[in-house]
């Protein structure tokens, strides 16, 4: 375990002065001929030939290169619903992150309704200072519906990234994880606890990546189409799912399993029943920033083990992702962001460990690796040439 | 007249490549220990604070010093309804000059809305990321509406700056203008013509600072208080003004006024009409990018001319009073705009030519004048503690 500081509230504070992002010119403005230019009278000229036609403001104004972070602050972090303004600060650091890692502009909306309707209608209205929308800490399961509906509605892309950001670098992960254990996607059985917005976007694109054994727990146990209660979503993804009927807690079904994918809560797992999955057992701990279970108790059991953390081996973190997927969706002037786009991220973040490198402590690569924006932005752009919509 | 140059619409392509704004980190992420102070695990401490405080949210996030341009696109610069993205460049010119000039965060956001209540709707739904909302070239009468509902139910300071913005710098002018003719303003008589957003706010402001003759003229002539058709803006700016009871086109009743302020279309002022004025007459001709007339017509008959361009003497550029405006609001914690702060900044601003240096070419200071944003900055925080709301 590699240490990592932890900062005092005070160092926290001391940060977080003015906040964490700056809007700043792209060239200084020093004289009369710079200020008639970017200004007036000579803005007018861009403007005119924008209204005659707009594509071009793709490419002459921040409408093409400009991710809008929008949160309505009801599933911060693990934090829950602790409202827009004091989920800000986690929107300028994913602002922040996108420009670091993806020189990608991000700006944060905070939204003063909690409502579907009025979050949709709010996004599509301030839509054309984007080029993309990323949402963000939204609550399941509004969550799905505003992105469907916002997907059918706006022709540039839609990215949910507590579903597909998870989803994107859990596959990652697992592909090399499996690849350690020299196991194939299609024979093994996985569980995924935790079925909210990161749980079932992880079971989708398992499912459209050719896994073949899924369940997926929640609170009240393994969810199955016979289960009563179910929310429609769940009800979508039981149809698809638990082919083998699994009743009873998370702990209770991990025997003769081969993942787990934790998307839940601080020990939801026990140790105990790691030791009843099948050889080499993989454990995706994810929760954050406290883990299903503490590596230190499974590291003689588990073949492989990743975590959200980065004071462990295996950090499974979206920053890995989402900024290379905005990139790449920028430079194809894509006007969605598709299955396939994140089939091709997952498989070119994997691609940055070379095989050589693979071991149980090295199945994904730092986020501090510079090829891994730059090989994601490249595979999602040639995605989107290749397959469209 | 100083040469400037005018720019080939190539070349303003070219600096417009990718937009003129960039949302960058205010400091590098190259490390773990930084990554997780400002995004997980860390960021959590201050999401609690905020949580806790949502005062504090001032003083650790960007809604403390950042602006939202907001604009529908209706009435952008000259060139009228040319829709929300193709005043893009404008907003985004706009914001580097807030950052350039001010040291004040702005972002554009574009409503794809041109319904006043649904306008009023979105911005407040969007309000919580920002310290202040600059309203932007949306057309009058609607502004008005606009700006009066969000200054009742926001919090922050609410500025639109085609009306305040353009009457601060105005009025500025106007006071070193004056003294460069020794006449007061209580005893000169003064023609507004234009009575749109920009043209009322000049008259309401000149009011609030003892101007005691005032007559706005719009398309139709003189306005006056039985005059029909008027809409209710014009009708209570026809109580206060044209106590003469002047009646006719601008050029008609300027026979015996000492002021021409003009803020309307090229063209609309004729020499003969400025040679009926009273001795040492002031022509403000602000229309933008072609004034009311040529400067070079009315040399010899005007004492003092000024226009919104910068190849002329006495450029009335609002970038002389907006970044120093929200600068000064938000060093104040100020929670809306006033009018005392809108005459303190009109004061600083022409306190920045010393009264030695006045004369017929040099009323107002130059934009690029570092003294200009920080002096009204102190001067509005100022008139702000003192007066409040």
């Amino acid at each position: 375990m590699q240490k990592i500081k932890e900062h005092s509230l005070a160092e926290i504070l001391k940060i977080h002065e003015n906040g964490k992002i700056n809007v700043a010119s792209n060239a200084p403005i020093k004289d009369y001929e710079t200020l008639s230019a970017v200004y007036t009278p000579g803005v007018a000229k861009i403007c005119r030939a924008v209204e005659a036609d707009p594509a071009l403001a793709k490419k002459y104004t921040i409408a093409g290169n400009t991710v809008a972070i929008v949160t309505d602050g009801t599933a911060v972090l693990g934090l829950g619903d602790i409202g827009a303004l004091a989920g800000l600060p986690v929107m300028e650091g994913k602002a922040a992150l996108f420009r670091e890692f993806g020189g990608v502009n991000a700006f944060p909306i905070l939204l003063d309704t909690k409502d579907t309707n009025e979050i949709i209608e709010t996004i599509l209205r301030i839509a054309p200072t984007f080029g993309g929308i990323n949402l963000e800490d939204i609550a399941a399961p509004r969550c799905f519906e505003i992105e469907r509906r916002l997907k059918e509605k706006l022709n540039i892309p839609v990215f949910h990234d507590d579903q597909h950001g998870t989803a994107v670098v859990t596959l990652a992960g697992l592909f090399n994880a499996l690849k350690v254990v020299n196991k194939k996607l299609a024979d093994v059985k996985i569980v995924i606890n935790g079925a909210g917005a990161a749980g079932i976007a992880v079971a989708r694109l398992l499912l459209a990546s050719g896994a073949g054994y899924i369940t997926l727990c929640d609170r009240e146990g393994a969810i199955h189409a016979g289960r009563a209660g179910l929310n429609p979503e769940k009800m979508l993804i039981a149809a698809l799912t638990n082919q083998a009927g699994l009743r009873g807690g998370v702990n209770e079904i991990l025997a003769g399993q081969d993942v787990f994918i934790g998307v839940s809560v601080k020990d939801a797992l026990t140790a105990a029943a790691v030791k009843t999955m099948n050889k080499d057992p993989i454990v995706f701990a994810m929760a954050n920033p406290d883990p299903e279970i503490r590596p230190e108790l499974i590291v003689d059991t588990a073949a492989v083990i990743a975590t959200g953390r980065s004071d462990y081996p295996n950090q499974i973190n979206n920053v890995l992702c989402f900024p290379g997927m905005f990139k790449g969706a920028f430079a194809a002037r894509a006007t969605d962001i598709t299955q396939e786009m994140c089939l091709a991220a997952a498989r070119a973040i994997a691609a940055c460990v070379a095989e050589n490198d693979l071991s149980r402590n090295n199945i994904i690569p730092s986020v501090f690796d510079k090829n891994v924006a730059e090989g994601v932005a490249g595979a999602v752009a040639e995605a989107w040439q290749k397959y469209g919509r």
